[in-house]
């Protein structure tokens, strides 16, 4: 069995490859609850809704999250409301977003509506929150203090990045069926994920990742910046402000100790001596996911480094 | 300043007309609770809606509810949820819903919450809330005790009515505002609203029924029965029910003690002497509001006959 620790957009893409060559029992998915939000009283998990909404074959593949043919009437008229509607929520993504509220509110845990929905959904594997307690990714900016969909969405990550907090993540349980996943794998992926705050959220809670310390197969991350930039997201600016150098080779700073492999970008095959320095392999191939035949060869190669 | 009493879609219609004749600030509008439902952990204030819809303009005219040019994709997704999609709930309709729910559950008060919509939506009338304590209409059927809108909308009002109760209406405390308008008031008006449920629900608050006995202004209602049968909605069905006649007579017996004019309409002319045998006198007149003209031509009748 193979767990894959996942943040949202571009783990999905890595994951609608992955589960044409991993049968559907043989992968448990890990996924960051830190960006989850409150919107006008509603309990909102980006991360997982766009995995299961990948993973269902309903996700809008042109941004990548969301659900393809929506409307977004509601967020129209909640503006005419006079408020501002900065979340990108649609109608029908509107069903999950109430739906689990209610349930988490009816005593049920973030798991337990997890599982319902991806049952309902037909979503084949098994994905996990990470924690069914409240973790919540903060930036602190030049800007002050910001939950990270307000740093994220609303202010487009332009705020100088100077600290992440999870916060919560202290207390935070880790999911028993994460750690037993953990426990039974026979490799571990680190998606193509923002590793500070998406992959980061995951292992500030300490069970996991001691879990993932103690655990002795072989894990494989796949970078998300390539030539130093991400597909989408702010993890360069992120990595910047928190002193780290924004290339594969950062994010296999951050990985250090963790993982056995980086898969990097063939653009950035001239970091793979200073990767495998800090006892890393460095495996270059062609990172971006265009197509679905790119996800698939991408999924191939990090089972081909799981393997060693 | 006139206060009525209003339901919701036949009352919606009546205002529509009431508003072209009568001055914004001169119009207190006192409405119907007992139909709110939960949907999904949503608040839902169906009467307040379709009031507060048709007097912004923005009302479905074709349903007489709901937002005009409404989508319905969170209700289909529902569905694919596995759940029922009973209760028709729109896409941009859901903001208030969702609005309202938060503010609520952030301490505001149903006609704080009220107050705000109005705003927001440009309606330059008042709507209260008769009461902001929780007021439900249940209805006791062959089938068992049901909730308004499972009665009305889930089984199509076709079980068998035995009794209708207004759960916690012995403890609700009428809305201040409420009786302030009522005592200040020189007319009040009896929308053509279902007389069991809907204005039956604001008798049923103790100081709103006391407080319209005492008032001296004359008193009008007019029937929503016509040749026996509602427009819309199961009034006949409920007052055959309960052992009443389900007629523009039945509707004054219910009335009886608290209204001076009752207006029916021109088919029911062989029942004004009945009900003028009650001590009330009755005004025939073409009641059907099919069109704007209709609707301001009963408006005027009503106000007409407010004065006596």
């Amino acid at each position: 069995m193979i767990v894959v620790l996942a943040g949202g957009v571009g783990a999905a893409k890595f994951l609608q490859g992955l589960t044409r060559v991993v049968r559907d029992e043989e992968l448990v998915i890990v996924a960051n609850i830190g960006d989850d939000v409150e919107f006008f009283g509603l309990h909102i998990s980006p991360d997982l809704d766009t995995l299961m909404y990948a993973l269902a074959g309903l996700v809008d593949e042109e941004k990548g999250w969301g659900l393809r043919g929506d409307s977004f009437n509601f967020l129209q008229m909640i503006e005419d409301y006079g408020y501002e509607a900065w979340f990108r929520v649609g109608d029908k993504d509107l069903a999950t977003h109430i739906l689990r509220t209610h349930l988490l509110q009816g005593g049920y845990s973030l798991s337990e509506v997890t599982r319902k929905f991806c049952n309902d959904l037909q979503v084949r594997q098994v994905i996990l929150p990470v924690t069914d307690d409240s973790v919540r990714t903060r930036v602190e900016t030049d800007d002050g203090l910001l939950d990270f969909q307000e740093y994220f969405v609303k202010r487009r990550f332009e705020a100088n990045v100077r600290n992440i907090l999870f916060e919560g993540s202290e207390s935070a349980r880790p999911n028993p069926e994460v750690l037993e996943a953990i426990g039974r794998s026979r490799g571990i992926i680190f998606a193509p994920s923002n590793p500070i705050v998406s992959i980061g959220c995951i292992l500030s809670i300490r069970g996991v990742r001691e879990a993932l310390k103690e655990s002795e197969v072989r894990k494989v991350a796949i970078t998300p910046l390539i030539a130093g930039k991400p597909v989408r997201g702010p993890a360069d600016r992120m990595m910047r402000g928190l002193g780290m150098e924004s290339s594969a080779f950062g994010v296999a700073v951050v990985y250090r100790g963790l993982i056995d492999s980086l898969i990097i970008d063939e653009q950035d095959s001239n970091l793979k001596d200073r990767i495998e320095g800090l006892g890393i392999q460095a495996v270059t191939t062609n990172t971006l996911m265009t197509t679905l035949e790119s996800k698939i060869m991408l999924a191939e190669i990090a089972l081909k480094a799981l393997k060693g």
